[in-house]
Formats: structure tokens, sequence, C-alpha cells
């Protein structure tokens, strides 16, 4: 009779936490080897452009910083006149608050995150639209909550119909996330009337509204406010200073309610005690050196003829092959392929053939629907107009080839290429 | 009959998760409280002191990486020359590692956090000992899980033998943390014995050890290897820039099998999306233009220096009314004070009658014991031998006033100190 071990093998394995295992990050590796092809075009990642940054005048800043301040270097308490600049950078999007309603971040995804944290315990469900920014998706993916999933469009955002429909039923999400403006991955925004229903929506039902802002200095016309002005105490607000100064310092801002301030002291404290004193400092010190909506307005001119180009292209080298819409802010154009289009696989063809890579639409798509996996996204940020057009050309030869392919339903596609599905 | 509401108020107030509901933060006020009297001298905060930082080499670090390198304000992947410098690094730890094995973090709080959720799931326990750093207490705080406490000693740390009869139980916790040199609080470090039995459990019954290595590189004699060393499989190792460079950059490093960087990477993808770009290449390009082992090398001069002025003090004005032990590394001493002190309120009547400040032991303690009540702990990095040496004399003072009151039973206690228990 053989003798039981008292530590059997399975004991000895190393177990991860359950959720990180059903995490499936094949779409991105996909997508990363598609841009480690040679002489890849990229519309693909979301990325601001480094040549806009303005890097000269942070040098002088962050040298300002070390030589003047020895705790720049140290920890410290989060930097009052940071948030000072914060606040008066928030008038900008109709928001009235004060330093002690900011919580500085790093950047605006752990925003995300800390609110998360904070307003969702494992047990109850959180409101999305059906496709979405993939940061929130994977915030709330450790909890795994259940997803209360209402439609979006393309031009207009979450259906907040369908979100009066869904909160009528007596069901209570721990939270709402929305992008009104420059919505990632769609280009959509939420028209004014929507704004002021869904917060309106929210007061009544007592859910509070994680409105992500990354994109909301970046509309390129009649910019509308954010939706924490209609609400400062169900509008949960996520600013950054990614896309309109430089992502790789990493600091981003919160308006709350100024009593849930010391609770996201905690959750900070216990994430990574602080945003690095040096980085709040130098974007600080940059602030206070520059006429800063300045720079913000230049940057919206420099992507508005960036979207505009590449809207101009899309329309003379995809009339027939797409569908897409102009969006008033961001960094992104949602691009619809024809029915039955894996844009996975198209990503994969284009990539090939084409030497072009977009993001396939089903990594925003929160519970993988039909619609998404024939879309792509576009970004139009990272190159100058003059790339972006010559990318969109090689798009529409791709596209035309690949619905070439399809309608022949030959074999005929490149080696090593999956056939489109016939 | 009233007409009953169809959203009831309650519906409508903002509710919280239930963790961080019940997290306690009164000790930490009570610091910052006692922090604040004018003309106090700190022992209390665990910062390096911000004087020994090489700021002038960073600020032609920070030059070089701005004006040379356009992508260090962008989004990027971790920095592969950063991870070099680790791998060369850990050499003096006495592990032999590969980049694929180095994953960089914004500094060790966010290494061990990463780590919690990577390893903890809410059903599993996890095993701590009795006092230890708060930081790995408020990671856990989140999950619930029941916490398996060993004791711990102030010479010789975790309790191994402890460990060894609850693991031979068949209980299999999630993680166990330790901190094998320069122990938070306590000073304490295992011996090289215990840290081979302990690598050895950690394998026998697959409980995957955290090795909080903050102050490894600042042991004053007879330096141990890291328990990585011992077990590359079960040591998750945790490093950090903070101690030995500046903690205003935020960045440090983890050690672990190379097969849960991908994982790891998910993780800091929905914390923060990456480090700091730019600290990270700033830390990289500084760590390329000097020797950083003399600088370490120069730290622990400097640290050993107050070591030994706060031991040497404390011989001299607190002889009879308090123990300690000299620590091996890091920046504490832990104080034990006569039985029946409360460490809470003599940090109230120290402050306010010899403005001097310290940390009460009972912010470490896992699970309220009273032994940590009477405890405290000093810090002797943040000061000049000097005013370490003042300290500490006011330190004995207030602690002499603070006994003779109590054996006085007098209520002649200074006004707005709440007298000590009779």
């Amino acid at each position: 009779m053989p003798v039981r071990s008292s530590t059997p093998h399975s004991v000895r394995e190393l177990q991860l936490a359950d959720w990180i295992q059903t995490l499936d990050q094949s779409s991105l590796r996909e997508i990363h080897a598609a841009l480690l092809r040679p002489g890849v075009l990229s519309l693909a990642l979301g990325m601001p452009d480094p040549r806009l940054f303005p890097s000269a005048a942070l040098c002088r800043a962050a040298v300002a910083v070390l030589e003047d301040d020895r705790n720049a270097l140290q920890y410290e308490l989060p930097f009052e006149p940071l948030k000072r600049h914060v606040v008066a950078l928030m008038k900008y999007r109709g928001v009235c608050c004060s330093e002690d309603q900011v919580f500085l971040t790093a950047g605006a995804q752990q925003g995300i995150e800390l609110l998360v944290r904070l307003l969702l315990d494992a047990p109850r469900p959180v409101l999305l639209e059906s496709v979405v920014y993939d940061g929130i998706q994977l915030a709330v993916s450790p909890f795994g909550s259940r997803r209360l999933v209402v439609p979006t469009d393309p031009e207009t955002g979450i259906d907040v119909g369908a979100v009066e429909r869904l909160l009528g039923t007596g069901v209570r999400p721990a939270l709402m996330y929305v992008i009104p403006d420059g919505h990632n991955p769609l280009g959509a925004r939420i028209p004014m009337e929507a704004r002021a229903k869904l917060m309106e929506l929210a007061s009544r039902y007592g859910v509070p509204v994680i409105e992500d802002d990354a994109y909301g200095f970046l509309q390129y016309e009649n910019a509308l406010p954010s939706i924490r002005s209609l609400s400062p105490e169900w509008g949960f607000y996520v600013g950054s200073f990614s896309k309109i100064l430089a992502p790789g310092l990493r600091v981003g801002w919160l308006v709350v309610p100024a009593r849930l301030v010391p609770k996201l002291s905690i959750l900070k404290q216990l994430s990574d005690i602080d945003v690095s004193c040096f980085t709040q400092r130098l974007v600080a010190r940059y602030l206070d050196s520059t006429d800063f909506l300045e720079h913000i307005a230049f940057l919206r001119r420099e992507y508005a003829a960036r979207r505009n180009s590449m809207i101009g292209a899309l329309r003379e080298h995809l009339p027939n092959v797409a569908r897409w819409r102009r969006p008033h802010a961001g960094f992104f154009v949602w691009a619809e392929l024809p029915h039955g289009t894996d844009a996975r696989k198209f990503l994969q063809f284009a990539a090939a053939t084409e030497a072009v890579a977009f993001v396939p639409g089903d990594g925003f798509s929160v519970c993988g629907d039909v619609y998404a996996r024939r879309c792509i996204r576009l970004n139009f940020s990272s190159n100058p107009p003059e790339h972006i057009r010559a990318g969109v050309i090689r798009l529409g030869r791709a596209l035309r080839k690949w619905v070439l392919v399809r309608e022949n339903r030959t074999e005929s596609a490149p080696d090593s290429i999956q056939a489109p599905p016939v």
C-alpha cells in the first residue's frame, strides 16, 4: 500500500489569485506582434506625439526644482502648489473646486483604479457601456463583479435611456464609468442634454459616476463642460497630464468630494505611498513658468489637423468599405468594417501585406459582442498628418484586398496569414 | 397612508467598499499632530536624510536624459538598461538573476502590493509575524484575509519554529511576508540558519515568501545575503531605490520567476500603466555615470554613525527605564518601555513636555497585542548624530517624568495631556 505523502505534489505548486488566470491578453500580443513587423506604420497605440512635448521647458523646470528644493527627492505630502494649478485648470472644464477636493495620482489609470477600489465591493455590480476603454475593464476585473452593460453609440456614447431603464428596475451598481469627451475607442461625445440626464439619474439613484476626462481638454470645437460641473456630489472626475503635457511623468488628478480624500490617501499609501515628489514639483514648476492654456491650444490645433487629415484620407480611400464619424475630441477614429469582417484577422493581414497596424475593436468590447469584432480603432495623435494619410492609404489597400479575397473565396491569402472566413 | 417612495433616502447615500470603512488611522493622526508641534524633534518618520541624496549627479542625469532621449517623457516599455543595473546590483545581495526576472515598480510598497494581488485571493490566509511593517498590513487589508500570526523577536525576527509548527498543521497561506534585514520596526535580522530553514519550509509547503529588502543594502556589519539567494522559486524579492538613492523618484524592483512577469505586467497596467518613464531613465543614467556601490558604502558609514549615536545616547540617558537592541541594518531602533506604559499616550506627553516625537509600537501590531503597546520605534536615519543625541536626551527626560508622574499617581500632568493610567 503506498504511503500517503504529507505534502502531496499539488501542495507545492504556486497558486495565483484566481481572477488573474482568467485574463486573456492574446489580442494585445497580436497587436504587439503586428507592430514589430519591419516598416509598419502604426495607427494603433493611443499615445501623444513626443514631438509636441515641451521638453526644453520641462528640462528647465527639472533643473530649477532639483537646484532649489532638497525635498523634491524625499517622501513628502501631496504638493499643494500643484493642487492650486489643478483648481485653476478645472475652471476650463466648467468645474469650480477647491484644493481639498483635489487628489493627485500617478496618471488617469491610477485615478480610475483608486476610485474603483474606493467604491467597489466584490458582490456589487458595475455599470458599463458595451464598448469602452479596456483600462476600466481591467480595473474592475479583480473584483469579479457582475457587469451591467448598456448599449453605446459611436456618435453620442453611452445610451442614457438604457441607463434610466436599468436603474428603474431597482438594481444599484457600485459605480458607472463614462468618457464624456473623446471617448476611447469610439471618439463619441455625450450630448449636453444626455449629460444632464445622466447626472440627474446618478443623483436620483445614488450611483457615483467615474468621469474619465483624459481627453476633455482636447476638444477641437464647441467644447462641452465636464459632467462633474453638473453634480459635484456624484461626478468623480479623473484628469491627467499625460495627454496634455507628457505621459512619462505619470501625474494626474481626481476631483472628488473632500470627505473622500482621506480614504483615497489610505488607498494611495497601500498602493505606492505617493506620487513621485519630484515629478509633482516638476509639473508645478513648469506650470508656474508657462502659459499652459496656450500650450493646450497649440495641441488642439495640431491634433485637430491630424484628425482632419485622417478623416480626409478615409473619405478618399475607404469610401465604400468602411463607416466612421468625425470625433470632436481625443485621439481616435472608430471605423466599422464590412459585416463579417474579423478585425483581429484583418490586422494580421494588413500588417503583413501593407505594413499598417491598428487596434481591433473586440479588445474594447465588455461582453464580446459581434459588432465590435468588425470594428477597428485608428489613432491620429502619434503621427504627423502626412504619415496618417500614408497609413490610411495602406489601410484602404489592405481592406480592398481583404474584401476581394473574401469575395473570391480563394485560398490565395499570403503565406502565414490565415485566410478570411468563407 | 404614506406613499412609499420608489427611491428611499438610504438609496442616495454613497456606499464605499466595506473594508475601507473599518481601517483605523487614528494613530497616524496622533503622530502627525505630535509632529506639528512647534520645535518638535522627530525620531518618528522612517525617511532617509535628503542631505545625503546625490542631488547634483541626479540633476545632471535628468538634463542628460531630457536632452538626449525624446521618449523619456512618453509611454514606453520597462527600461532594459535599468533592469541590467538591477541585475548587477543583486549580485551584492547574493542573488544571480537575469533581466527577464526583474520587474520595475514605483518603489517597494508597490512591489509588495502587486505581489499581494498576484498571490492572494480573499478566502486564503496570509502568514505574518506579530509586529511588522504596517505597509504589508495595509496591502492585505482589502482582501479581508485571515491572518495567521506567528511570534517575532526584536533580535532575530520571525519565529521560524512557529512557522514550521503552523505549516505542519496543514494550513496553507497564500503568502508569507518577511524583512530579513533591518526589520521595520524591530531592527531585527533573521539569522542565517533561520533563513535557510524558512526557505526550506517555503519550498516544502509551497508558500511564496515576499522578501522586503528595502534596507538590505544598508547592513552595517557582517552582511547576510537575501533569502531569494536560497530559493529563487519561492523567494519573491522586493527592492527599492528609495533608501539608497532617493524616495521621491518612486523607483523600485522585484525579482521573481520569469514566468510571473507577464502577470505582474497586467497588474501594473491596471494599477497605473507603467513606472514613470522619465524617472526610470533618470535612475539608469545616474547609475551609468557613478560608482553606486561607493555611494551605498558612504550611506552605510553615515547611517552606522547615526545608529551608534542613538545607541550611545540611549545607554546614557535611558539606562534603567527602557530596553533596546543595536540593529545591524536599516533605519530603526525598537525600544521597550516599562510595563503598563501606553506608548500612544506617552507620545502626546513627550511631544507636549519635551518636544520629541517617535512612533508608538501598536501601529505595527498585527493583532493588537499588549507587548507592542508599550514599545516605540525610533528613527536614526533622518537626522545628523547631534540631533539624534538631543532627541534621545529629550526622550529620556520625558520618560523619567512620565514614570514619576505614574509612580506618584498625581494629577499634575500638563494641561490637555491625558494623565497616565493609575
